[in-house]
Order: C-alpha cells, then structure tokens, then sequence
C-alpha cells in the first residue's frame, strides 16, 4: 500500500508539544540499533531520525518521550500500549515492520520479564474465567459479525489450496476435525468452548451426531442457541452455559477448538481428569485444537493483558505430559497448521479493514487501532513460528481411528 | 492352530523330577488368580491346574518350582527368560495368551521394579552404544535374510490398505518418509541409524538425494556398502561407521527411523545438540520415527536385559521437551503408526516361524525360544497399546514442509 495512506499510520496522532531533548535522541538512537536490523526505522515527533537503516520496510513514529521510553524500558507490554493510544505510528509497509521485528527475536533467549510471566501465569479459577471470557468475547456478537465469516468462526480455517476463501476454508476446517475424529451417526459429542456453535452444529448437520456444547459466554451461547432453533437442529445439539470443568456425562468423542489457551496451564491436570471422567473407554477419541509453541514462553504481554487475560499458550511437550498422559489418552495424530493460521488472520484483518466505519461507529480509535494491531501482530507470530497451531487427535489406548490418512483425506464436505 | 501342534507349546520341555508339594500348589492357585482375568489357566509339572478361567486362551505350562517363584516375584523378567529356557510352556492361543496378559496391565500404576528401572535407565556411552547395538544387531546378516523383507528393513512397515504384504509395506514406509520430508534432487541427507541402508539406497535412487548414512553395527555396514557398490548408488550414498554424536556437516535433512529407541534418555541433550549443528537452518528437516509410549515406562525386563539392552522408550511429550525444543525445532506432523506395527511383527514372525528349521541349523533352541516371543510378545505391545511408533516431522522454527498433508498422500513409489 502507498505509504501515506498506510491504515496503520493514518491513526497517528501528529507531534508532542515537548521539544526533543539530546537525551531523546541519544535514546532513541540507542532503539534504532536494536532494531536497525529488522529495516525499522526511528523517527522522533521533532521530525529527528537516526542513519544507517538498511533495507527500510517502515519506520516507527514515536510521538511524545512517553512512549520513546516506554518502547526503551518494555517494548513487549509497551508497543502495543502506545501504538493503540496513538502515540506510536507505523509508517510504510504495516505487515512487514511487524514481521521483520518478530522475526528478530523469535529464537532469542526468554527475558527476565517473560522468565517471570511465565512464574505467574493466572490460575483461571471458575471466575476468573468467567470475566477473562467476558473480556473478548462478550463484546457484541454484531461486532464479529462484521469481520468473521457467515458460521462465525473465530479460529484457525483450513484452506484446502491457498486460493480458498475465508468461508471456504472454515468449512473445510469443521469438516476436518469430523473425518479426522471419524465421526459416526449417533455419536455422543462433547464440543467444550463452542463459540458461536459453528463446529456442534456442522457435526450434527452434516454427521447426525448428538452434540453438547459448552461455553461460558452467555452472548455466545444465546446466538448459538437461536441458532440452532432457526436451522431445526435444537433436537440434535444443545448448548450449555458452563465452565469445561463441569462437563459431565459419557461421551463418544470429545472435541475443544480454541479453548486450551485460555485454560491455564495450572489447570491442565483438571481438564485431563474431565476427559478421563467423561469419554467413553470403548468408543471414545478427542481432537484438541490450540494454539502452541515450540518452546515455553508466555503470550507477549500486551496481549496477555490488553487482549486474552490469562491465556496461556502451550508447548505440546506439556499438553501430552500434563493433559493426554493423566487422562490417559494415546496421540494418534498431529498436525501444524501455523500458516494457515496466518492466512486465516489475514483474511480477518482485510475484512476487518473494510468494515472500519462501521466499527468506528460503535467504538473509539483506541479499540480500532488495538484490533488491527492483534489481527495484524498474530499473522507476524504465525508467520514467523512465534507461534504454531496444533491438531492433535486422541483416543484411549488400544483404539485406533483410521488404518491410514487416506482415510481422513477423502471426499470432505465443502462450503455453500 | 491347533493347541498340539502349537510351536509355542512344542519346545515345552516335558515334567520337572521334583514332585509338586501343596505349597507348589497353593502359590499356583495365587498366580492363578491374578490371571484369571486373562483367560489364562495355570497348569504345573504335576499336571495340577486350578478350576475357575473362563474364556479360556490357553494355559501357562510351567515345569518347575523355580520358574513358579519366578513368575510370581519377578513375572516382568521371568516370564522371558523361563519361557526361552524352555522352563514355562503356552499351551492355546500362542498370541491370545500374550496379548490378554498384556491387556492385564497396560493401564496398570507403575510397580516399584518399573520406577526403580525409570531411575538406572542406562547412560549409553559411546563403548556402551557399541556393545548394546553388538549384541543385538551383529548376530549374522543371514539370520536377518531369513524372515525380513528383502530389502532387509528392521523397522516398523506402513501398509497403505491392511492386505499390503510385508514387501510392499516395507517400501511404502520408506516412500512415506521420503514424501513427508518433501526431498528434493539433490538433497544432503544425514540417515542416522540407518540399519542396512534400504532407506539411504532409496532416497538416493527415486529422490536423487546424496546420503551420509551412520550406523555402529560394522555388519550392517558392510553389508549396506556392498549393496551400494553392487547397485551403482556408490557415488551418492556414503555408509559411515559411526555414532549419531559424531555425525558432521550439514544437512538439508535429518532422517533417524528406529535409532531413538537406542540412545537413551540421558542422550535426548546429545542428539538434540547434533540436529541442531547439523543441520541447515534454511533448508532443513528431519524425521524421528521410534517406538514410544503413552507415559513414562521402562521396557519389560526381559527385553531391556535380553534383547535391546541400554533401550528406552520415550513419550512423545519428552521427545518434545528434550530432544526439539533444544534444537530449536518445531513439530510439523506426528502420526503413529501403532497397528502397522504391530502387522509388521506378525508377518516378521509368520517368516521366522517358516524359517525355524534354517533358524535351528545356526541357534540353539533358546534362541529360536527367545526369538519367538519377543516377536509375539512385540506384537501384542503394540496391539494392546503397551506401545506406540511415531514418525515425527520437524523443521527450523519457520520453514513449512507442505501446504496440506495432500501433498504427501499423492502418488507414491510402489513396491517391486
């Protein structure tokens, strides 16, 4: 995009009424090479600028000594803060500054800072999840609805080829977890952290299966329910307004989309005892799908507490020692689907971008501005490995879902 | 079969010349008890057996007071070492017998024997690697010829549909492996562990890959090097005398099926060090494909004293934790291939039983004994899902092998 009418720089506040001192260049100049690498340039709101930026994808616009030092001290909570408030612009090409910074450090050591993040990750008891859920997703189905494709879903797609369309490719991604669960005609499901009810009611569409689904977002548990009566399915699927550590009940298969990271670390023994308490021994499987990592490390701290309170995203190392191991669950399959994830994301943010006055007119700059950079700031981490996106399917020790692949990668069914 | 002509009960050898006294009897009827379950009776040299099994497999035929004791304080190791002595029988179901008992215990908590084994896992140093894979792989090609496949693969097959013979499955894998990689012409390739080559001649004569292939078995070697030169592969294929912690260079590919299994968990660091100095960071990815397990366990005494000493089994969780993430390399795809295996030892063991009188001609019935059960008693590890076998895909933190696993279930190389 050209640089001036740059989306990303447009929110940009202008010019500090503070003069910048020696000491603001000298800081700032001390930024510059911590990031002259990533072709990000400093610019400072007296129109002060360093040399030596090679390969420039874009510059960071810096407004007032605020957030020149905020950026300085902890860029991690801090970028995101300053950005959303204004007082940090980006200029030039939005996607490839975020890209070339999280590309810096993706493999470098944890800070101290994440060192103790990761020490103190919230427990997420039964209200604390409540009001971290209220959080994001209590905010207006009608302001999803702008941006998300038609069945509402706010996790990863799966694009059957690149050119898929967003709504293509959030069919073909419930239709996924079905074949890969071999899922039958009566089958008992548990769908725990439901969203809007895309998954339970595709599975009780399209398979004849018996779905109960769990959620404790009462916004989205309404819309599900409406639903659900509207496409004559309320027989089939039933929506419960609970927490994941009151499933009860005997289930056949036991499907989570997006919910692990919002779990808690802390509280992975007890989702592991609710698998264990309520899948079948003789007809279960399970699919979890979740954001991961390749190594521990917390969720930057921008989004750890402007966007997901009390997330916390998983090593698979950790989710088979201390979620399938205790439940007594064998892996059966894994699969990454990081840029796919990304697409997923890009798609979200151009529909995102499309539909911005129709966002401006029930919110302010600041959540604008915070939601492009999420949107955008997650495709980088996808894109650049900070982030991956695991499938990984399960079931009781001695049971086995397909005798080959070819199995799960047959004839899917396809969106419209 | 027939229970008379069951070669598992045929190398049985006869009554002890001890009188059973009623104590014999009363410690038979407490084993009996413990077994019952399985469907298993107990009969001792006197002909005594205990009423009260129900849908009966078969009987343990045990032919004296000290291959009594030791199965009752000791069955994890005595169960091996009386049967190949020829001091305990099966009569029945060779396979059910086995595959009931396994059933018994796979979910069964850890005995002490089990933890305590967790603790003294060997080390496997490099003197130690040498005689442990010595010992299990040194004892004559000849005898590996006459009931592996012919391109002599000792690992799990991959059966694209359950009627595959074992010829073709073997090859199959090997393709697979080749497609999960997404090799290309060209390719350097490190095959460490690499048996008798089949898979480093494969992937240099369909894929056109150049393959340093390592392995410590000096037969194995040999015999891989003939076969290069014989088959005019020489020049892009070099078999390497070595152990995985010396492999050096650099690599577009990691390729280790069935060496993980040997290396021990206090050698994960070790290896983990290996991949990531070798290999290349923009190019790379790698392959583990080994025996694993569900949560943490030694392997059964008998196997890790008699047949692969040194050997641990590890879950997919301490793969991840303690040979990846210190690469630094992320999880692309885990698939297990469980009842493969499990397919595999039984066609292994339908060959070897055809081969007894050949097998006789060179080994002693202990051996033959020995052999027999370890193939079943494999068999029925993996059918019961005491056992596990992974392939694991990785690659450096943001490389992308495939757009979606369509890619690898195209059009592969079939057998012959």
């Amino acid at each position: 995009m050209p640089i001036s009418s740059s989306p990303a720089a447009a929110g940009f506040k202008g010019t500090s009424a503070t003069a910048a001192t020696r000491l603001d260049h000298w800081l700032a100049s001390r930024l510059q090479r911590t990031i002259a690498a990533a072709g990000v340039g400093v610019e400072l709101w007296d129109g002060w600028c360093a040399d030596g930026v090679k390969n420039r994808a874009g510059d960071l616009l810096i407004r007032d000594r605020g957030a020149l030092l905020g950026l300085i001290l902890n860029p991690d909570f801090e970028f995101g803060e300053m950005y959303s408030a204004g007082r940090l612009g980006i200029r030039g090409d939005f996607i490839r500054v975020l890209e070339n910074l999280s590309r810096l450090s993706v493999e470098a050591p944890l800070s101290l800072r994440e060192r103790l993040a990761l020490l103190t990750v919230g427990t997420n008891g039964l209200f604390d999840a409540r009001r971290n859920i209220h959080h994001h997703y209590d905010i207006g189905n009608d302001f999803y609805e702008l941006w998300l494709d038609s069945n509402l879903v706010y996790t990863c797609a799966y694009y059957p080829n690149p050119a898929a369309t967003l709504e293509e490719a959030q069919v073909a991604k419930l239709d996924l977890v079905c074949r890969k669960l071999a899922l039958q005609p009566g089958d008992r499901v548990a769908d725990v952290g439901c969203g809007w009810g895309a998954l339970a009611l595709h599975m009780a569409r399209h398979y004849g299966a018996q779905v109960t689904a769990f959620n404790i977002s009462r916004e989205q548990i309404d819309y599900a329910r409406a639903r659900a009566v509207r496409e004559g399915l309320a027989d089939r699927v039933e929506f419960v307004e609970d927490d994941y550590r009151n499933v009860s009940g005997r289930f056949d298969v036991f499907a989570s989309i997006g919910m692990l990271e919002h779990v808690g670390r802390r509280n992975f023994s007890e989702l592991a005892a609710v698998v264990r308490r309520t899948l079948d021994r003789r007809t279960g499987r399970g699919l979890l799908h979740f954001i991961g990592r390749d190594r521990p490390r917390p969720l930057n701290g921008w989004t750890r507490r402007r966007i997901f309170p009390g997330a916390y995203v998983p090593t698979l190392g950790q989710v088979f020692a201390e979620v399938l191991e205790p439940a007594c669950q064998n892996a059966v399959d894994v699969e990454n689907l990081r840029l796919h994830y990304a697409r997923t994301l890009r798609h979200w943010r151009e529909r995102f971008e499309r539909a911005e006055p129709k966002v401006r007119a029930r919110f302010d700059d600041a959540f604008v501005r915070a939601w492009r950079l999420y949107l955008a700031g997650s495709e980088c981490a996808f894109t650049t490995g900070w982030l991956q996106l695991f499938q990984v399917v399960f079931a009781p020790v001695d049971r086995q879902l397909h005798w080959t692949r070819s199995e799960v990668y047959g004839s899917p069914v396809s969106a419209g």
